[in-house]
């Protein structure tokens, strides 16, 4: 028995917040101090490490349940299934549905019941939950619902990340700057006619590493004290992401038994370019090789780092034409790949 | 092979909040009128009905994940495994970790995460995630790690439900005094010795379901606009409830080929005390059956309605003989069942 993605989907908000929309922001140091540079050089910095030169933000009646459901509504209608024959609605995502304007996320109900009443799905049998697990959240939503099919539990999945984090964002912190909105949903079966989840490698790492992207409050001393927003150390993520990336991928992709130079592409989490660049590199160098030309698809340029949903747009993009230098034919063999909060890695060997 | 609860523990609070210390509370309707009542009149039907006369708080300086970490510690030593040698980490939560006296709940890094980190456990193969399912969550949380049991990807899982719902209930709301807090985790593990999962029954309502259980402003028009607050529409549970629990309850005893007579005791989820009357009642009568005496365990008088906790915390209580009216002998076979956003019903027939 194949287990494979039968439909993709994305949602892409339509607002578009340029770099040179943030050269009025009071960017501030962590400690509330400020910068020895203007803004403008801080974000030219930023630009050519990150590649991202504008992303997307949610339209303001918006919230991220509604992005998954417009992402689930494609996926469902690309996959060509009965919506009521989902056994599982699976919605990664980390921050719950955010209002526009407002700081309490709710998950009461869950993001995945919510899209499963936009979609007016009757069927109580299909089980609809929330999954938390960082950025590599659709990764993982699409190793559980494999496990639920191998397990004879499903037969059809919903797998949905979806995230709006422009509306956990310190204005006073650079780092948001690489933060975006969007979704992305996939519709995973048991097919003799689709692809295949070779194999996959989920770990999480719960030392010191456990709060590298935390909750916290503004870095100008003027803001709400009691005011949260989405936190990093990016300098130690990005050398933990190419300590440990590459290995997971390399067990990942070992245990499928598929050869390295197999391998057509990598869909990778879009969180910096320049560090998908060095994880790409070294887990080239654990088979002794160089990185190949157009391995690697990337829209954080145009759409930033959306969390959860930058593996499964991105592979969307892809697969609807999108992306014009990146195609994929049946029976290529790609990886997906994602690290984030948790810290949570994880990938999954597929054969198109 | 069987896949079993190899090891519980609990976590209760120790701060006590009686009924009689809402005497001065300014209850109002949800449009903001006042009752008819005094508090009480209030708070002697609320107890009649929910069977509920105190319930416990988490201390200010624990939050969620504390207690889970708490709960999970017994459940280890319990089970006499060595915590590296767990595959998965599942916490079932709804609210994230809340900061007493604070309005957002924050999931970066995940609860799971949070108590791999408190716990200490070094190994990355230890997959840390939350999971959000209403207050079914631990029975969901239990039901996947079966999965990933069955399908291969585990051996060895902690499943913890905790909540600290004083955190976002409302004071001008008389359904507050239902709500408190808590934490209980389990070992599921595959193992000639332990207990049997013999069948598991979910379903997801989310048509006009989906909401009766939500998330809003306080039913004082004096109070904050912005802040939002666990709320429900009681009666619509009620009815929802037992309407559709006790047919999710024998979809799931059928299952197991067990016979209703060799039902022992039910765990069913500390709701409300007439509402578990009913389901269960219901039940039996889905068999022609009068309900057995001693079958279900009730931990809600002394400690309320803490959402995922309940079931695992009422089960560690009853192994543990601290519900001295009932005991489980080797091979009684027993149910666990729950209810609530989501609108969410599972069940599992288990042979301890």
């Amino acid at each position: 028995m194949k287990i494979g993605i039968t439909g993709t989907g994305s949602y892409i908000p339509s607002l578009i917040t340029k770099n040179e929309d943030f050269l009025e922001h009071e960017f501030l140091e962590l400690d509330g101090s400020s910068f020895h540079q203007d803004n403008g050089t801080i974000i030219e910095k930023f630009q050519a490490i990150t590649g991202i030169g504008e992303r997307r933000y949610a339209e303001p009646n918006l919230k991220t349940s509604d992005l998954g459901f417009l992402a689930a509504e494609k996926a469902l209608t690309d996959a060509n299934i009965d919506k009521e024959t989902l056994d599982y609605i699976i919605f990664a995502h980390n921050f719950g549905d955010m209002t526009y304007g407002k700081i309490q996320g709710d998950t009461l109900p869950s993001l995945a019941t919510r899209v499963k009443h936009l979609l007016k799905i009757n069927n109580p049998r299909c089980v609809a939950y929330d999954l938390i697990f960082g950025c590599p959240g659709w990764i993982e939503g699409v190793i559980q619902a494999t496990a639920f099919i191998k397990s004879g539990m499903a037969k059809k999945c919903l797998v949905i990340g979806g995230e709006t984090l422009s509306r956990v964002i310190d204005p006073h912190d650079r780092d948001s700057m690489i933060f975006s909105d969007g979704a992305g949903a996939t519709i995973i079966e048991a097919s003799d006619t689709s692809g295949e989840i070779l194999s996959h490698a989920s770990v999480t790492y719960a030392n010191e590493e456990a709060y590298y992207l935390y909750f916290d409050k503004t870095n100008s001393a003027k803001g709400c004290k009691d005011t949260r927003f989405i936190k990093m150390y990016g300098r130690k993520i990005y050398e933990f992401a190419c300590s440990h990336v590459p290995q997971a991928m390399k067990d990942c992709l070992d245990k499928s038994g598929v050869n390295i130079d197999q391998v057509k592409k990598i869909f990778i989490h879009q969180a910096n370019e320049k560090m998908d660049e060095a994880i790409i590199k070294r887990f080239y160098r654990l088979y002794g090789q160089e990185v190949p030309i157009d391995i690697m698809p990337m829209s954080i340029h145009k759409l930033g780092n959306s969390s959860v949903a930058t593996v499964p747009t991105l592979y969307d993009l892809v697969l609807k034409g999108k992306l014009s230098d990146h195609q994929l034919k049946k029976g290529d063999v790609v990886l997906f790949a994602s690290v984030g909060a948790g810290m949570n890695i994880n990938a999954i060997a597929y054969r198109y």
